[in-house]
């Protein structure tokens, strides 16, 4: 489904003049609300091809019609997306879920959509139909030599996928460790992950990154082969300068500073990439900013501080992507949602008196420190989110818009009730 | 499939005189071996029904054969387990999964490998082909009075089905919930489901009880509607007198001091039975005393401590039940594991020197409070659970003769590689 | 030291033009703006007496200077801040820190400062000089009943200190628990805290209050006896209609939904008051605001939702409290930054469209539901804060104020630079 | 206090026919006892010597007198404990608390009592009377560059100690952090930090090294500069071959997996020391093996696996310390309970049968791997423990003895009831 130019001109319409007296005012409350616009019109956030279909988890799933059942459905429900808040100009894609067997087809049609390959991702935490190795006990970190090849030959796989797409990138999620104590030896694990990593890295184009995301529990319960941000620097530093730590932010022990991780990671040129999502207790993959918004700008925060002064391109030098579960709303709505929270941290981020804060931080001023990040936080910079999205040509309110239009009416009547996402 | 009288005899006997050394040194440094072997012989653990597959997570499942496809494949694994360790009795089944249109003779089967059931549990997290409405957003606490109706009376079935069985107990473990701030008013919510609690509480029969479980988190992640013995005893207290709470060692927060919470439900007689499993970050759903060893006794040291105390029956006044999920083991090997950790933390617990441990705290004397646990942990029963099993009948060792017996390539043989117990 | 008049006024004056135009605007964007500056106008929040100094941890504590040597010094520094924000009207006293020999004269000052006596603290936490029996075993847990009898004395004798100075609150906070396992028996320690309580509550005046304030942990560590809100319930509802539990913000367990557990103290008629304050990992004592800000607008949330629901009283049916520890800022300006934190929250509480959310609440419209909180949460109601303090007379900016007066630097030149706050 | 050697021959005398009965049960329990004893009567555990007095909270301190109040006597306290279990040999001194004068005079008091230095501890975290700068915001990663060179110039001035009393390493423990959002750039504070220990590290002697301890939390509440493993680990490759990471037990987030980290470090080559205590909720610092045995166990588990992989010497090439607090207990008997149960995790993890261990591992035997390490946890190897106490001239009972000999009563008698041990 995709949307007449005239159904988001008459939208923005009679949204238009409300719009613009808020953005005149939020323009007088943030200094550089010029060079936000800028910013805000650039940032692009990829969209996983498999959150588009209702989650679940282990207790069950709840679908809710429509959902996409294959690669040419998922980049139409992207294009939808990103013709609603110009801003998912990109798709991070999962084999063997989207796998295709005519890539100039699929090349053409993303970019009928405006979209473009983000990262691509490998799966070796499930077995496949006609896999002659399981992964039950580990891929990569497998003690067994032969299960480990099948793993990394998958990888190399999916990299040839993406060069043939046009990605740039590879993202290796690894639901590889342990259930129990003693399962396995953690060192040899390590080792045989890393040796493993190795023939991956070596098979990347010479353009290519590779991110090597960590997580700390789930589905293994008593170790994960690449736990914390610290495990999966060794890995990248070890591997070469194409690699890269990816941080999701449901991937913590409670209580982690994930802005701390963000900005040491930074420093260290080992920064690759993000999945945005929320949580509340593990790795929940809700709605990016719903539950923890302050968090989410205090990372923008960092990312803003640490790239400028890497003279970082923010658009492009890094991966920007999702990673959620939709499990009780329409998927497409969530989406939306997080990618309006994110947006809004970034603005917010881009508005902090850097000068003043360096200022106060120099003399240990902690109370003027606190109340420059708050500043820039409590503003409400929504119009200014707003204003990118309808200089871009997209919604002023995506989701008004979303509903309005019936879209999930419309998914459904096309695709049916009892459809399934491919994936989880 | 089931062990010759013999298969065990003759593995016993080769076992015995290792086994009777160190049975004499045992008895010597512990002050009550004989009311101990006396007590963990009436012990029995209640088997989950839908334990007996391989479990899985919402990333994938890795099946291994032989599993049990219907309740009198359950029945006859719970049978073998009792055959080995005759410490499980007691079968908890889980409906609609384990709807039997031919209760004699499943009743008839039990009797035969020596079981009774246990409490049985309710199924409203998930929706079952044909049901009319969806449990999405909940089912006793549901906004739409229509839900919870089919809620209540799926409930009320399960203790009819419950009654033709000779069960006497009903486990309601509900994963209603919000997902996201605001999603449910967290009072109405708890109204409702009250009011629906109070309608399945009237169908209870007079000699039954209900058992209210509650769980922190999972699979909904912002709030859970009995999301803490704090809820569940203000449910229990509101219902009535058959109405109890029931303890899942996985459902806390991080750092829960759960023995502390056991001993106040003893305490205002409301503690209703145990849901046994261990886990490092949430509900891991891993074998019992696998992780933290030292807390199942401590747990077990409130439970005796309190139990005396109110002169309950160890044997029935709680329901005694396994809660696990066996993603990396063999099930029954998992189960006997689990059972076996339960007997020697019920043993150790058994041992503590109560009169000198009421002296102690009475002087303040925690050096010594410590040193009389300590004792009492560190010391090696293990010889008392074996001879309690040997004097019944079972095994010394029951996973060495269980895999001596090659029972699972049995199960396989005569089930097939691809069965999937029914359930989850 | 008190500011002049004038010295508002003129401050404000330079601010008001700015000021206007974003009241405008904010009234424009908020539905009931009247509303919430009559409310925020009426909503008080006491200070505790025990955070104007600087605050510290076991491994020290860095003074600043200026601190307020007694009770006279107390009050002048809340009546100051009560001058900046028209919102600290009420002081919470420490007994034996703020024992005082001359009740008129500290009656008298208190009523010059516009201020009136909250909650009264008592101490049974740390032994004081010439105090027959320790509290190193706990107070009214002890297992020696002299010891609680002890305790139960102070406690009356802090009633009838603060009903000497008008209070009508006492609020018990226990740091009774145990370190190691074994060390108390969690049943006795309750039942010997529930009949110490008993005492106390017997003592109480008619118009008196309560408030049994749990905590998860800390200064023990293993257990603590009043630990968690289920069991602050346990004991409220036992003592009888006038005991009431308090909320300390920081008193939890990793991950807790403290909403929820207000929703619910308010449903059982059972939420007494609360300590605001903010948190990472424990009971860090931080100032409101400055971690979760999401969390504590939803707090009030369900405050606002829950005490309407109940016809209460907004200002006077429970406890507003400050509870934190200053450890690296003024004390004073962290104070301004908590009040300002707490009325900001609970502006955005009561610009909930109340209506829209009980209907998508209804119709499980997850995502609208989320968009009703987010738009209060997302919307700057700062101009209605500062406009409730101009109306009464108050500083626009408070702490732009207070330094720009120097209100520090005079106090250390009245109090000198080594005073030390008593306390801890 | 020093007892007679006749006192520990009469002690053992009265429990040596028990403990040989006991001796040579566990002799057959376990494989390779000859080795263990050798193992344990080698293994040494430094003893902080700020732990010989009662400690306390941020709430206060329950005093138990007798305590020592200079240096002199606390070396008397830890040659007492040495007596007493034969493992305490080594001292680890804080600087500037146990600075002396007459350093040949205290070498000479070591050496009589059997005692060596182990690593030294700077002191950075709180502020010295006559200190020129504070350390509120901070040392190493101070914004002052005057302030970090005063703290340089302390690490440095501890080496120099250090080196006199023959001592071969220096602990450096920051609370270098912030408390609130903005208060810091991570990344300077970061360079800072580096660049403060690079010079430290320049100034340290060829044969020895620098541990740089990390800590999740507290005294700071919202990042710590040194905060994980990752973070350490940074430090010690940028420092250089003599810089190592030295984990304490108690300075993690929830749930971390700590055996892991220990591997990891090993296979780096960077682990150098480790700070026992046991928590159940932050920094609890309680005694070693009190809450989580199982979790001791399973980082000597990697200890020794990862040790002996690497041809490590057990007893040299890792620095073993104690670091608690005794708030409740009695300091003396706590350490001795701490290094009873550090001992018997160590036997423990020593009796692992290590070749069935890696082959149940290689065929991924999950339920085999688990009952390899519990077959080793469950095994009572207190015996073992005690006759490497025997052996050494040791107590077969240490705490029954300290007790018998009245040893606190005798310290009280000395020293009085008011002492305060120096430090925190």
């Amino acid at each position: 489904m995709k949307l007449e130019p005239n159904q988001i001109a008459s939208h923005n319409e009679r949204l238009l003049s409300k719009h613009q007296q808020r953005l005149t005012f939020a323009s007088q409350e943030v200094h550089n609300s010029d060079h936000i616009l800028q910013q805000l019109s650039d940032f692009q956030i990829g969209i996983p091809s498999w959150a588009l279909g209702t989650g679940g988890t282990r207790f069950g799933r709840f679908s809710l019609g429509g959902e996409p059942g294959n690669i040419e459905e998922k980049l139409e429900d992207i294009g939808l997306l990103h013709q609603l808040n110009a801003s998912s100009a990109a798709v991070s894609l999962h084999i063997p879920w989207d796998t295709t067997t005519d890539v100039p087809a699929i090349k053409t049609l993303a970019t009928q959509y405006g979209l473009h390959f983000d990262a691509m991702n490998s799966n070796t935490f499930q077995d496949q139909r006609d896999q002659q190795h399981s992964y039950k006990f580990g891929s990569l970190q497998h003690v067994n030599k032969e299960v480990r090849k099948q793993a990394i030959t998958h990888n190399i796989e999916v990299i040839r996928q993406g060069v043939e797409l046009g990605s740039k990138a590879l993202t290796i999620w690894l639901a590889d460790g342990s259930c129990f104590p003693g399962q396995l030896n953690f060192r040899k694990a390590f080792e045989n992950t890393l040796e493993s990593l190795q023939e991956i890295y070596t098979a990347l184009p010479a353009d290519w990154k590779v991110f090597v995301e960590y997580k700390a529990f789930e589905p293994n319960f008593y170790s994960t082969t690449v736990g914390d941000w610290g495990q999966s620097l060794l890995y990248a530093n070890k591997l070469g300068p194409k690699a890269f730590t990816l941080v999701d932010l449901g991937h913590h022990l409670p209580n982690a500073n994930i802005e701390q991780i963000v900005s040491l990671l930074l420093m260290e040129g080992k920064l690759g990439g993000f999945h945005f999502n929320d949580s509340k207790y593990g790795d929940d993959d809700l709605t990016a900013g719903c539950m923890k918004p302050y968090q989410l700008f205090l990372i923008f925060n960092e990312l803003v501080e640490g790239m400028d002064q890497r003279g970082m391109n923010h658009k492009d030098d890094l991966a920007w992507m999702i990673d959620a579960s939709h499990n009780v709303k329409d998927p497409l709505e969530d989406l939306l949602q997080s990618v309006e929270a994110i947006m809004i941290a970034y603005a917010q981020a881009l508005s902090v008196d850097r000068i003043a804060l360096v200022q106060a931080q120099q003399e240990n001023d902690v109370v003027r420190c606190q109340e420059i990040l708050q500043q820039a936080f409590r503003t409400d910079v929504r119009p200014l989110v707003a204003e990118a999205r309808l200089r871009a040509g997209a919604a002023l309110s995506p989701i008004a818009l979303y509903r309005e239009s019936e879209v999930r009416k419309e998914l459904i009547r096309n695709r049916g009730n009892q459809t399934i996402a491919t994936g989880l």
